[in-house]
């Protein structure tokens, strides 16, 4: 069954187009049209040539768009790993369906919706707007054994696939990751040690706020469940299935899923840029269709982007996760747009070029 | 009459009320109410603080908010330091008119009004939209003699503080700094170097975008401008006249103004944060209105934020100016204040806060 999983894996990957080269050459020579010195609007022109490159068209109609929440539970938290309890999961969960949390107010403002989905947590959760598609009641802990089986961890990355493709059916074009589980940023230390070759002590940050010491037993955690799980870093599903989370794994799902339909993917934070650079690994040709939008306090997650070859937009100094720094680029990515279709070029404004 | 100038300008600088710490403290505490841990929502949280202290208000109405784009002519253009003849100036006036301009792409997307001001253009402009406020037809180039006279920056100043008064009148209650004038950049570094000490090497940048060797000749130039004019560091405003265009000293005026009125204003890039460190030396109660928005190319730029004590929110890329950066900057200033209204706190969504 673990083998069909993967196969249903690789035919989305395969879907995955090229980036268009001549659609983006267009949108650069349109760009260079514009009255502005060339690149002078730097990231804003460079996204809105990327979007033509995903799309195919000078500017493609973005307006729908979504945040997808992923919400897991994770066992390590058993250890001591965060600042909050495991009950925190479901709790923000219900916030994030009632509309209460930090990233609902953000979509509202950006024109996004927020489609929040129980992938793994850790507690029976019912409400009109959940989409349960509960893989796992939370993870195993990883210190002491595999956190998900191989098959969980490709079932929960087509659940991610599944949900993208019901949001591209219902108009959706344009998708940002987000998640909620407490104890994921651990996770996603030992998840980015691993793929990455960074030690703990530099992939292992504060998450929402932790002490020294508290820190130092997570950096402790991270390398336990690496030496007992000894993942192997070449295949990043067994790397994701021993130390990942349920929610990491739908991202990772997301993410492949957007490119496959053609869809730009804006990265949040810490836990979405380990999911990113999970979807990179399985499928080199999602990167294009990748769009970082800030840099976290997590104090690996500059060298974690880095690593995937993405660049941050904003230095906001966050470490909230759930999608809030994603949703925030989605003005820039309206502003890239507007900017295309609505700045006077040279020879209508009459402006001098040299 | 210079004095009556200064006269009105340090009454009007003597109006800047001090930081509500009250208020400030009062938003602290509801954001920590929140659901989200504390600080979390990084410099998002710091501004909804500092709207509070500025306005006295737990979130400000700042829905009406206008960009002031002072726009002024050069004469150390003579030196050929720009990689864009002067004309482009006017031109550029024109096309913020007619709201071709990134700027005003920018601007219909934040919901804010742009306000252009010829203060300094060397050409006769008109416009049913222009605010006509011309105190010269472009400086003196600054190589060979003072760019202006003390009168002239003086009388600069008090029209940004005019233009803000009048639109505070209209109910605008934020403000962004934009500003065109081919040869700025020039001027820039040059101010940037005799108040913050940095070497004209480290401050002049490649403006819009000239070669090695047009960048050598900027750094000659400054240093011929700087050993011409000798202005005095310790009097920001005899620096600002010998070495600044009028536009420089209408932002400085704006800056002044916004925070005379009890106004945040936000600082746009370079030349913008020029006149944001000269608002600060003549009325350092200013500073607590000032919110950085990008960093730009301009190598300067990170060493004059630092030195004037603001740190940025975007790095974009970015070198174009007019306000670009200020104005993509309102929708996190909208989203800190949507956050502290909209969000749900730990007692109302029922979440555990340790």
């Amino acid at each position: 069954m673990g083998n069909e999983l993967y196969i249903r894996l690789i035919e989305t990957a395969n879907r995955i187009k090229p980036f268009h080269d001549e659609a983006a050459a267009s949108a650069l020579q349109h760009s260079d049209h514009l009255t502005k010195p060339p690149g002078s609007l730097g990231k804003l022109e460079a996204i809105a040539i990327q979007l033509a490159g995903i799309s195919g068209r000078l500017w493609p109609d973005l307006s729908r768009k979504s945040v997808i929440v992923m919400a897991g539970d994770h066992g390590v938290c058993e250890e001591g790993v965060s600042a909050f309890p495991q009950a925190v999961t479901p709790q923000m969960v219900l916030n994030f369906l009632n509309g209460g949390a930090a990233v609902n107010v953000l979509a509202r403002q950006a024109g996004a919706e927020v489609v929040c989905v129980d992938i793994g947590v850790n507690a029976d959760l019912a409400h009109e707007q959940l989409v349960s598609r509960k893989v796992i009641r939370g993870t195993a802990n990883m210190a002491k054994q595999a956190a998900m089986t191989r098959e969980e961890a490709l079932e929960a990355i087509l659940v991610g696939i599944e949900i993208v493709q019901e949001q591209v059916r219902r108009g959706c074009r344009l998708f940002a990751t987000g998640e909620m589980g407490i104890g994921n940023t651990t996770a996603s230390a030992a998840l980015t040690t691993v793929l990455t070759g960074m030690s703990p002590e530099e992939s292992v940050g504060r998450g929402t706020g932790i002490n020294d010491e508290s820190w130092a037993n997570k950096v402790e955690v991270v390398k336990r469940a690496i030496a007992v799980n000894k993942p192997d870093a070449s295949d990043p599903i067994d790397v994701l299935a021993k130390l990942g989370g349920a929610e990491i794994a739908g991202l990772v799902g997301v993410i492949i899923g957007a490119a496959a339909n053609g869809c730009p993917v804006v990265i949040d934070g810490y836990i979405s840029s380990t999911a990113a650079l999970i979807a990179s690994r399985i499928a080199k040709q999602s990167l294009p269709y990748m769009i970082a939008s800030h840099l976290s306090q997590e104090q690996g997650h500059a060298r974690l982007l880095e690593s995937i070859g993405l660049s941050p937009m904003m230095q906001l100094e966050m470490r909230l996760g759930e999608g809030t720094g994603a949703v925030l680029c989605f003005h820039f990515i309206d502003a890239a747009l507007h900017l295309m279709q609505e700045m006077a070029t040279f020879e209508s404004a009459g402006v001098s070029k040299e």
